[in-house]
């Protein structure tokens, strides 16, 4: 299993209704092959500078990399992503077994 | 529901004993009372240089809160935390309703 997560700031100049239209584009990654356990969340600690969080579950890499090179989600970094995204970090986790 | 969850990295003289030795004090946080869902993972992604994560979730903010101030994470941050680790970020979510 990789949880696919990043967190996010939008532009300042995003308003309300093109958060809304981002947030639109962001449901429609669900229905990339693959996509599991897809959650949309506020960023709510005061220890850094991102608004939200988007996560994601894959079953391997492989559908993984399929996901990242699928048209869809080539469009919505494109078309959304780069548009209205400010700053970013993404941070991809695995189970530890220790 | 709030998501507590927080990346790092080790300092590098940490060995692979005083990797397992911190690893046994983080399991130890999830006998705080209000913690759900503590995971210990791995960070994959060579988008950023964190090597490790936990996430846990808390029914509420005053959970939350009681969990910092509990004296085991106390504990834990300035006997194992501090000493141990060089760089984290903090993240936090509650679930968005967009």
């Amino acid at each position: 299993m990789i949880r696919h997560t990043v967190v996010f700031k939008l532009k300042d100049q995003v308003d309300s209704l093109g958060e809304q239209a981002f947030f639109n584009a962001v449901k429609e990654l669900t229905a990339i092959p693959g996509v599991q356990k897809f959650e949309c969340m506020k960023q709510i600690s005061p220890k850094n500078n991102f608004d939200f969080g988007l996560s994601m579950e894959f079953e391997n890499a492989e559908l993984y990399e399929q996901y990242n090179n699928h048209p869809s989600h080539v469009h919505f970094v494109q078309e959304h992503w780069i548009k209205s995204v400010q700053d970013f970090l993404e941070i991809d986790y695995e189970p530890l077994v220790n």
